[in-house]
């Protein structure tokens, strides 16, 4: 067993912002950074969370993120944005990019913002939620080195791409949808692994290449349904890194070596006043959540859940109780806060 | 054993275009619903091919489909379209909507296209791919009534929404991806039905919403990966319908009333001129393209093929010894193009 402690999303905050501000960034992107790692905790998604900083703090070591950069719109056209992000950190990167397609849509009517060259994106979700709250319906995907198997290769080849997708409601708050394109997720998988658990087929190949029936062996993520999960994430490259001029998947494929390149995103923003149906949009919206939640649950289901209830639920409970780190990752955070850069 | 006849592209595009005029469709529309039917036929995906025309024109004796409509943009703003189709043909409706999006992407760097009520989509692919070819890309979902269950309901409660992506390229020709929400689609089904083939879990529920390990008790697709698809599908409605102020889910839960409200699709288009990189783009997607082929596949597999590659390879063949029809269907639709309308 993982020994565990429980700290408030305040503490982990202030001592992630903290880590960022002595590794170089400036008091608005160290909150920026510790915004969307916290956010990811409390939603229950530890594997785009607190976890993330060890490796963070070493791109910047490494060079490969810039604590200073200062993402940049350098081609626009009424309907699209190219953000470079110069290697800054993904919440950094990702919420510029978000607030320019919000800005866009509310005057275009809808925008495609192409964020390229950032770190790691961290949870989508963030992004998509923070335009649904502000009013508009988001779409976002983004993509990256390879990590998972493209349907029918021995080796990874392809991202978990995430798709993430925020529908602002009249009065049940914003219904957000955040899923890898993978079966399960690393993370998941290392979950499993510490329990010596047995892994279901298709969900991920060892290191060999091989089907991996014990999550000890998993090495390589298997894609959602096949062709299809690996077909999407291959279509979030071409429609991120290859589009915007920052190819990540094809460069990194056939070599060993770490290519530092990151990762690249599309937000896509849409307001609702541009169809023409605003209040309506979102009184028909709260209609179909309630037909949702009303659906007979089939057996073995206790009920019928909407995207991101599970995770507004977790929300709810560690902003009550805390969020169980665990205690090895704790002090970790806080020698690198104690740590001179 | 269905007994089957081979048929020419040519003769069977005649002869869907016949019936269609017939009944009451100009020649421009009746051309191209035999277009995206007779394309789906080609590309291997008969679910969506020349069977829909009984329905069709069953859709017209009741109303339910205008051969007159003509598809009509209600409102826009620079980046986005709403068309009501007003009841048009899929192929009408969403032709036009494609044609709207890439002459407004070719001007504004971008465009989102809704089409509402149209009856029947069609296979997506056609118009994604057209999109493409024309030099664009073009990322498209559609949602209608529910056939497939939402995760953990006993009933069917969401559409089997597809989504297809497609993307230039310098010297292949474009990528396509067109895939539904569901496992696997209500045709897959039946085909395996007609051999009385064992069904893997989470692939169907039977009538009473049990899991159905026959393929003939199968009833209501699954989706794939359970919550994700489901997920992806009521955000699909979310942002079709409901953005479009004709919502078909919500309105078809809890009745068994057939609601006739058809189906709503978003059809995305974006200019790479846009991003500033066209030339580079179209050699990026070219090397991926080799970079994915040269994957070593896993034990299992012949090779690594790309979205699209296999409905390449059976319009190939179709084109040179011509379609595989069911006898009956064929002499079903000679009896509708001999019948008084």
């Amino acid at each position: 067993m993982t020994e565990v402690e429980l700290v408030s999303a305040t503490d982990l905050h202030n001592l992630l912002k903290h880590i960022y501000l002595r590794y170089g960034m400036s008091a608005e992107d160290a909150t920026r950074v510790a915004d969307v790692l916290v956010w990811a905790e409390l939603q229950g998604r530890g594997g785009h969370g607190a976890v993330r900083t060890t490796r963070y703090v070493e791109m910047i070591r490494l060079g490969e993120l810039d604590p200073l950069a200062v993402p940049e719109t350098i081609v626009e056209t009424p309907a699209t944005l190219l953000v470079d992000a110069h290697g800054a950190a993904g919440p950094v990167a990702m919420t510029f990019g978000t607030d320019c397609a919000i800005a866009r849509a509310a005057g275009q009517g809808g925008c495609f913002a192409l964020v390229r060259h950032t770190t790691h994106t961290g949870a989508l979700g963030f992004y998509v939620k923070r335009a649904a709250e502000a009013g508009f319906v988001a779409l976002a995907f983004a993509a990256g080195k390879p990590l998972m198997a493209y349907h029918g290769a021995a080796v990874a080849s392809a991202s978990t791409s995430p798709i993430a997708i925020a529908i602002p409601s009249g009065q049940y708050g914003p219904m957000v949808l955040d899923m890898a394109t993978s079966v399960a997720s690393l993370g998941k998988l290392k979950q499993l692994a510490a329990m010596d658990a047995p892994l279901p087929d298709d969900w991920a190949l060892t290191a060999d290449g091989l089907p991996a029936n014990r999550a000890v062996d998993a090495a390589i993520p298997l894609p959602l349904g096949g062709a299809k999960g690996s077909g999407l994430s291959l279509m979030f490259e071409a429609m991120t890194g290859v589009l915007g001029g920052w190819p990540v998947l094809a460069p990194s494929l056939g070599t060993t070596a770490q290519t530092g390149l990151g990762q690249n995103a599309m937000i896509m923003t849409l307001n609702p006043e541009a169809f023409g149906y605003r209040a309506a949009f979102l009184a028909a919206v709260d209609a179909l959540i309630d037909k949702i939640r009303a659906l007979p649950p089939r057996a073995g289901f206790a009920g019928v859940s909407l995207p991101g209830d599970r995770s507004t639920a977790t929300e709810r409970a560690r902003l009550a109780a805390g969020i169980p780190l665990p205690a090895q990752l704790l002090r970790d955070l806080k020698a690198l806060a104690a740590d001179s850069a």
